[in-house]
């Protein structure tokens, strides 16, 4: 499920097409000084984008918090145009986007006047109907900040927490804050126990995955029981099921959770139930 | 105290001494994508660095602290053609310097083999034999992450925290973490109270300032009573003084905190007695 280690071809960069060598900003851009922008990733799936509306309002929403001016609808019309220089048009594939302040002399406030800088790529992605890795996932105290719920790009503490899964063995770290299970570097996280579907709730401490929203949906749609509820980091291996949500991990069996194992070969019944009812909607999604 | 809104003239990027216009980095830099970097500010005073060694032994300690691999005392070496290039030799200036681990394609993990992009620039900068400018603040819960001891990029906490500063008319933010004083969005805090000079211990929540270490050497130096213990947020308008500090702001008497006002035209003894021996401090660094 790693992004392969290659650039994508093309690169869109404040409304130019470019090769990726040649996509270029400079050193005094706010997202390279400060960390001072917002992210969105979304999946090409049979043709379409899957779920775009909520991603851009996320995205939307995300440069209201930290007080970005851009015309995200704007912006979107020039997807196309990335795609088929990028030779991507209908295929399947993920979308990077990614919006900084824009270029100023270093100073800690925001600066007035400026224009943001506007990046975006996509690569092929063959997502798997079902993805089957099944992740051993390690736990770790949330040292992050507390507005998780800004998909930012001053990501250092996911990078160091992701680095830790990795020395680990792990493909990801699942944060607790207080004691209490919140989300993981890079993708969210859900329990089962005797059936029900358990989540921390939305709020400043995680962000609120598109893949969470659509997993609830299908909870919601199934007749699963669900408590949005965060799990004691001590109660983990109580639970009966665990998995990871994502746009690119999409819906991933826990495996192993630190010393605790769930199941040798498949994961258990809800979490399958939601791997098959999520698989659906991407087949429908055309 | 702000920075100028202008450029340097010159950027040291990489080995290169480039117009600052000139200096460009890949989109794909960790440092944009992820904000996975560390940065240094020192002050050239009267010719010399002002306690160079500690800066750039921090600056070792927080790539460690981050594993980015950089040979930091040959960069230093770079420092003289910098200054040249920019026609500082000498003179007095700031110095900053960023590194990031390199250009990578995105995923959270380190990559490995990859080399760090180094990036510094100097501007002239006159300072203030003692700085009278007096701030006023204003107080936030401290919503960054638990590692403020790693002066890294990933700063977007710290821009919105200053920002919110300057709404409010303010120069810094004062963050309280639990309810106690810790540090400001770009200054460490001090205060005062019959005598007796109290900051946070070191540690995690905040930097540990070079300016800092300074002003507790100072105390010593003097016999003043120092107890390093955090203030509770509930007691600033129960202290008798409180100052800033940092490499550009020096030794900043605050004059109001929130609604509580420390002094009308003239800091307490202890901030003036402190900023005088930094003065000489500076005087003799050379």
């Amino acid at each position: 499920m790693k992004t392969p280690p290659v650039y994508p071809s093309k690169v869109y960069l404040n409304g130019d097409i470019l090769d990726a060598d040649q996509a270029k900003i400079s050193v005094f851009d706010r997202g390279f000084i400060f960390g001072d922008g917002i992210y969105e990733v979304m999946a090409q799936v049979n043709g379409r984008f899957f779920y775009k509306q909520p991603h851009l309002d996320r995205l939307k929403w995300c440069l209201k918090e930290i007080e970005i001016a851009l015309d995200v609808d704007a912006l979107e019309k020039q997807i196309p145009d990335l795609l088929e220089a990028s030779g991507l048009t209908h295929k399947d594939c993920l979308l990077y986007m990614q919006v900084s302040r824009g270029v100023a002399p270093r100073q800690h406030n925001f600066p007035k006047g400026i224009s943001p800088t506007v990046m975006m790529y996509a690569w092929e992605k063959q997502f798997p109907e079902i993805n089957k890795n099944h992740a051993s996932v390690v736990t770790m105290p949330d040292f992050r900040w507390s507005r998780c719920d800004i998909k930012m790009t001053s990501l250092l503490g996911n990078t160091m927490a992701n680095e830790h899964a990795m020395k680990m063995g792990c493909y990801e770290t699942v944060f607790e804050r207080l004691g209490i299970v919140t989300e993981a570097s890079h993708c969210n996280v859900f329990f089962v126990k005797e059936g029900t579907v358990y989540t921390h709730p939305a709020g400043p401490y995680l962000l609120d995955g598109i893949t969470r929203q659509i997993v609830l949906e299908i909870c919601d749609k199934m007749g699963l029981p669900v408590r949005l509820e965060g799990i004691p980091a001590a109660d983990v291996s109580y639970m009966d099921e665990a998995f990871l949500t994502g746009t690119g991990s999409q819906v991933l069996a826990i495996k192993k959770i630190d010393q605790h194992r769930y199941f040798e070969k498949e994961p258990g019944p809800v979490t399958q139930k939601i791997q098959q009812a999520f698989l659906e909607l991407k087949l429908a999604a055309h």
